[in-house]
């Protein structure tokens, strides 16, 4: 149970910043009407305005590159919380920015998750 | 409703930490036995396992300095998730270290909150 649980942590961390770093407006699969996003303490509800904010970050084209992720079990309904570390490189910036996120990953009645809370700060 | 999910998250922040840096021993009160706390990839699970951990940290003294503390209702039966950044400064370390931590606080029946997931990273 507790290797299942990061392994799809892991699994989704992957997907999700594959989908960042190549598809933004793709990110919308994950959203549902009910997710919250926190973004550098800016409040977002719903999938429209989660991913216009995503879209429209001043910069194009990113990388992620993951340092560590921790998951747990959120709830006895088959929620998963996971924590996220790692740096973000965008272009023409030397140095890569540190970041930290956490996803509250709801169980969909398909079997799959949606992210019900995402939170993202840089680490300044 | 936001506001109070702010101001809720908040005030278990100060809690949280005044606890830490004051009487380790007293955030018992804070978990329960479905507790899980996740400390630098280290999980542990109930009051037991984590308040053991916590009070054998290899310090006895600490104060945390809060940077940014975001709050989100977690679900529809009355959870919170809180995401906080800041610094720590260790006795006879000269520069405080970077921490993010992230909570799943559930409601209990006598109108309080536990601690269900705690996950604790340094920020390198």
């Amino acid at each position: 149970m507790e290797e299942q649980i990061d392994s799809v942590g892991k699994a989704f961390v992957d997907h999700y910043y594959h989908l960042f770093d190549n598809n933004r407006p793709a990110m919308s699969s994950l959203y549902q009407p009910t997710s919250m996003l926190t973004f550098e303490g800016q409040k977002l509800l719903g999938v429209e305005d989660i991913i216009t904010k995503l879209t429209q970050l001043p910069f194009d084209q990113c990388r992620h590159v993951i340092s560590t992720v921790d998951s747990q079990p959120a709830s006895v309904t088959g929620g998963i919380v996971v924590f996220v570390s790692g740096s973000l490189q965008l272009p023409g910036e030397n140095h890569p920015l540190q970041f930290s996120q956490m996803f509250h990953l709801s169980p969909t009645p398909q079997g799959n998750f949606f992210v019900l809370n995402d939170i993202f700060r840089l680490n300044y």
